[in-house]
């Protein structure tokens, strides 16, 4: 374990956490808080970060500084080009965007985009999760980041052919809190991944993906016909989601893909369960620890651009 | 023609329309407003259908009623009950809730149930359109009838097998106005059928109907990206969601089996040019005609029964 190396930095839409690393990439402190990309006027990036780097001691101090996600958006600090797949993810740092000001020298993380006329894509903040990723070895195959937008991207000898994103947590939350079924959902629920409303739904979702639309609605018939409660309608919504979600992606790829699956709090448990219907076993990653893994690769890359220079 | 006969109500969500027939079923005259079931309190629903029978005229007064919709839901005037399926329509009558008052006398016609463990479902509405439809030569095959919820219906010999309600024209008003997508979208876009943004959307839902979650992200991407207008992006997520509702409805019957089409408005031009590109030609009927002549042969066979009895 060596001293402070470099301050990374995960922005998102709506948190932000920051760490300062050592030379081996190991924690030497955190900070952390809900002052996200979205709520930040423009001016206001630079203080935002610079009070966090404060709280992670002296030794943070005059530290590069190697940032993601949507930090890097065009409502963001500055805005961070896309890197058109195929993309290799060791290029990420090449692509940057570089921020010097009073007390900051950053490098913000391209995103990656799919050009593709009828399926455009868009990630932000994933490419670095899979920057870390990349560095575990038999790094190939299909990886599943559940989330607001899942993201579905294939891998392969460290870069990215190709992903989509499904608005998987975006539906379930907008089906919870705006639509009929919010009369009988409860969007706080937590759903257990075995719970028998869980998983028969999920193996539903699974087995007809193409019929999404049309067994939504089921929630809302099961309630008003069997008086299903409100913890177990959440936790069907759940399942129907999940199961079409993974169900959809197994489609798209050959049987007997490795997959993994980069996720952290009550995803993991819920997306583990059900490639397991699937009969699929998903290697597993802590999403936090590989974000935190991909900055620091990206600070050690930048190095080096530097020493060639 | 003959003297008035009937008071045909229709009483949804959110509108309320009341037609005076003829013993032919000819409409004498008609009165509607935006009283729907959803606004009115309990105690409120007598009062504001003797306001509209009053403006059908003098002949209308003491006319026996026949009503359909939400009007019998457990929040409605009086909570009338589902007849399970399969089910004859023609015994809805025998299954009606009868409401006598003051100056009423009146039917409220039932809803459907699908009483499926895993796929429960409901209508309320569309089963008196089904009811007036049934009276088609030929009257068999498959019903589409788009709407929030949009029904699809299989029909045999005057009677429903099995019907489900997509959750279609719902999920695109959430997705114009609560998701992310709603910075991309104007959900008030007049789409036009033969938009090809709207046409190739629809294509694409239509071939890969598994893969909507996956695919709905493309709209915020492509206005990222390429610049998507508004409006074109209202084409693209409406033509995503309508190819999607057909391809996963055609997926479940024999190629070959005759579609109907019962609807208004804009949705008639819509499904029409998406049944084509999935080489369908459906029959088109009028919703409002289809439900008063519902209601009125609910009247007809109400008269019958009390003839028997």
């Amino acid at each position: 374990m060596g001293g402070a190396f470099t301050v990374a930095v995960d922005w998102g839409t709506s948190s932000l956490r920051v760490w300062l690393l050592d030379s081996a990439g190991a924690v030497l402190s955190e900070s952390r808080s809900a002052e996200g990309a979205d709520g930040l006027a423009a001016g206001g990036f630079e203080a935002c970060l610079t009070r966090h780097i404060e709280r992670l001691g002296r030794a943070a101090r005059g530290a590069r500084i190697v940032m993601c996600g949507m930090v890097g958006a065009r409502n963001g600090w500055r805005e961070a080009p896309y890197m058109p797949i195929p993309a290799r993810l060791d290029e990420l740092p090449r692509h940057a965007m570089r921020v010097a000001g009073a007390g900051v020298d950053a490098l913000i993380l391209p995103g990656l985009v799919r050009n593709h006329a009828d399926a455009p894509d868009v990630m932000r903040g994933e490419e670095t999760q899979l920057l870390g990723f990349s560095a575990v070895p038999g790094f190939s195959g299909l990886v599943c980041l559940p989330g607001t937008h899942c993201k579905w991207v294939r891998v392969r000898d460290g870069g990215v052919d190709d992903f989509s994103s499904a608005m998987t947590g975006e539906i379930f939350r907008l089906l919870a809190q705006h639509s009929v079924l919010r009369h009988v959902v409860d969007p706080q629920a937590r759903i257990a991944a075995d719970d028998p409303a869980f998983l028969r739904a999920a193996a539903a979702g699974l087995a007809r993906p193409e019929a999404l639309l049309h067994t939504l609605f089921s929630v809302r018939a099961a309630a008003l016909v069997s008086g299903l409660s409100a913890g177990a309608a959440a936790a069907r919504l759940s399942g129907l989601l999940i199961g079409t979600d993974i169900g959809a992606a197994l489609r798209e790829v050959a049987p007997g893909t490795a997959v993994s699956l980069i996720a952290s709090g009550p995803f993991v448990a819920l997306y583990e369960q059900v490639f397991g219907l699937a009969g699929v076993r998903p290697r597993v990653f802590d999403a936090d620890e590989m974000v935190r893994a991909g900055l620091f690769r990206a600070a050690r890359l930048w190095d080096e651009m530097e020493l060639c220079a």
